[in-house]
């Protein structure tokens, strides 16, 4: 087996991509080490005894619900109660234009299945979520990236990419964003860029898929994290969410929300996929939403990560101010530091971890092998004193 | 979109097919209709007691776990406990031969992905299980059907396949066989055969996906359910299981074994496809497993099915011997019937369901167009009384 491999896989397989990210993050298990290369939500921030309370009791009370197989696009009451969360972030939905996911994940998996073919062309942010790209490379896709920056996307490089890409005749099927709080830039896309990037998909006849894990991540105000889809007329944006961030990702509970015709064969893919998601999970989801619980359990995620996220930047700012770049997060769990002189921090990762401080570097979450000189850190693992040691010693690891 | 919508579609998502079998079981919803038509386990047999218990103290004791993002292949406990399971049934099995999946529907879907491409053939058994069909058209596969008779496969009938196919220049990939109580068939394969299978995939080097969700619904003594991978010697036979038929389904919780190589990759295809399956499922079924319930769980799923087995097998003889034949069913959750004079049962489901009866016919379950005049029947669902008063009716509708 060893030695024929290759010659048995798919040419899909062949293309497979490990996260390089997930692989990394196993290695940091010393407690010694200050990790800000994690890339998880705290379980701080889980309502553990809530969850323990109803998961007893729909396993009890609803067992030919919460242990059976259920329908491939999820239980019906979840659905009306993310129908009405996506409704209140201005994206009028009902239950049937939501099909619920293993995470939002297998939402970007099955739209990959669903939309693209080898060789076609996905449009992503300049930097990117890896498990998006991954999704899409397990499709044989090209992926071709548009500049960002502090306000979001760049709506000049994307009109130039796309008027590119076509004029080459290729296939471009559709733009993937994150709008919200980015994985990994930690950066808010200003309303006017979002009008701006929806005017030029149309344009262009392109899809977007909008991917907001991180909007209810809120911490600052005046910050708009209107969809893009609230403002779709043409039926172009397909919107993805999750409960892994504001409730709990084992959980494994994301939907997508699309255009009926679209998302009646991303169900038949997802029946293909798995049947249907885990049953429990979505029952005792659904009965979360339904406790009314959700606004103060909001609450309290975002006022623990947003102490932290202050404790983060103000750190940086101490001993980093004048060498570094890095996204003023306003929510989200990450932030995206650019060091001024160009170094590459690829080879900066074993000497941190040697001094104890672990980080990501920003590199594989850029497409066309740029961002060598950045690096993703997350407020969400560590606590406040050992985020500022954490500081300290990435300082003296860069700048010695 | 809708007027688009297949212009906008991949190759292989114009090909999904939706299951007939499940659009059609949603129908029969209401309770006037005595049901053998459903493909579910009883929640009857579900332990609901315990896994409340357990839940709860897997969410309060482990959250950082249970609620938490986890390894793609798997909680290492329960890799190791299903390593116990696959060794206990004769496959000898470490905790790194398996990954977890999000019930054995979505190992078939990963293997599928990892192993076919369009134009590829599987070669399935006639008839087959559709969920595993839909998997491998969803990858533009070709099926081609394998005889089976009483005894499961018939080896002339898999070698002549194999060698047409072969001479004909089609790249055959791999066998898709459920040894175990077959759904639909309700077929156990004799030891001989197995041994006769694997030689001749062998001998035609073709790979063997053994599927076997019912191994451990045995009723009867003397059945030999010992897996076709517990003879393997070359590494040629993947092996998936399930806890859905013996636990709950709602858990998503199924695994495939695999040699090393192949593993690796089907873990970074399901990197892409969901992260992970759910935690809170996996630490459920781990601690389940590791409270030593497992045989007292068994003993009782099997007598449950076990008498209700009995009955409709009583039932059938009272009401249609002589007039059809069907599966003496000694484990698993079907039985197959066939009219001895070969009407076509899709016309029947209709004056069936009028009559307040249901069952699901055949012929779907047959990738070459054959099997018309069968259908499946399930003991699964209806109490004694109705599975007597069921079987009248239909052979009432059957032969009025």
């Amino acid at each position: 087996m060893h030695d024929v491999i290759d010659s048995i896989l798919s040419a899909d397989a062949r293309n497979l991509r490990p996260s390089p990210i997930r692989a990394f993050a196993a290695l940091i298990n010393d407690p010694a080490i200050i990790s800000f290369a994690g890339g998880v939500p705290s379980p701080h921030t889980f309502p553990s005894d809530l969850l323990a309370e109803i998961a007893a009791r729909v396993v009890r009370e609803s067992k030919v619900t919460s242990l059976q197989y259920g329908a491939t696009p999820g239980l019906p009451a979840l659905r009306a109660a993310i129908a009405g969360v996506c409704s209140e972030r201005g994206i009028a939905t009902e239950a049937a234009d939501v099909v619920v996911t293993t995470g939002s994940q297998q939402g970007l998996d099955l739209l990959a299945r669903t939309l693209l073919d080898p060789g076609d062309v996905v449009l992503v942010e300049l930097p990117t979520y890896i498990g998006a790209a991954a999704s899409f490379y397990a499709r044989r896709a090209e992926l071709a990236g548009v500049e960002q920056d502090d306000d979001g996307i760049v709506p000049a490089s994307l009109d130039a990419v796309a008027t590119r890409l076509r004029a080459a005749g290729r296939r471009v099927r559709f733009l993937y964003t994150i709008p919200n709080f980015q994985n990994p830039s930690g950066r808010l896309m200003k309303q006017r860029r979002r009008e701006e990037v929806l005017a030029i998909a149309a344009r262009h006849d392109l899809m977007i898929v909008e991917d907001d894990p991180y909007g209810d991540l809120v911490f600052d105000e005046g910050c708009d994290t209107r969809p893009i889809a609230a403002r779709d007329r043409d039926a172009i944006v397909v919107y993805l969410g999750s409960f892994s961030k504001v409730l709990a990702p084992g959980l494994r509970c994301g939907w997508v929300r699309a255009p009926r015709p679209l998302l009646k064969v991303v169900e038949t893919a997802k029946e293909a996929a798995d049947l249907c998601s885990g049953m429990l999970d979505q029952s005792i989801v659904e009965a979360f939403l339904s406790s009314g619980e959700l606004p103060n359990q909001l609450a309290r995620v975002r006022a623990y990560y947003r102490d932290r996220r202050t404790t983060l930047m103000d750190a940086l700012e101490r001993h980093l101010g004048g060498k570094a770049v890095w996204t003023k997060s306003a929510g989200g769990l990450f932030t995206f530091l650019t060091l001024l002189d160009g170094r590459d921090t690829a080879g900066l990762v074993r000497p941190a971890i040697d001094a104890g401080v672990a980080f990501i570097p920003g590199g594989p979450f850029f497409v066309d092998g740029s961002g060598r000189s950045t690096m993703r850190l997350t407020f969400a693992k560590e606590p406040d004193d050992r985020m500022q040691e954490g500081v300290g010693r990435l300082a003296r690891v860069l700048f010695p």
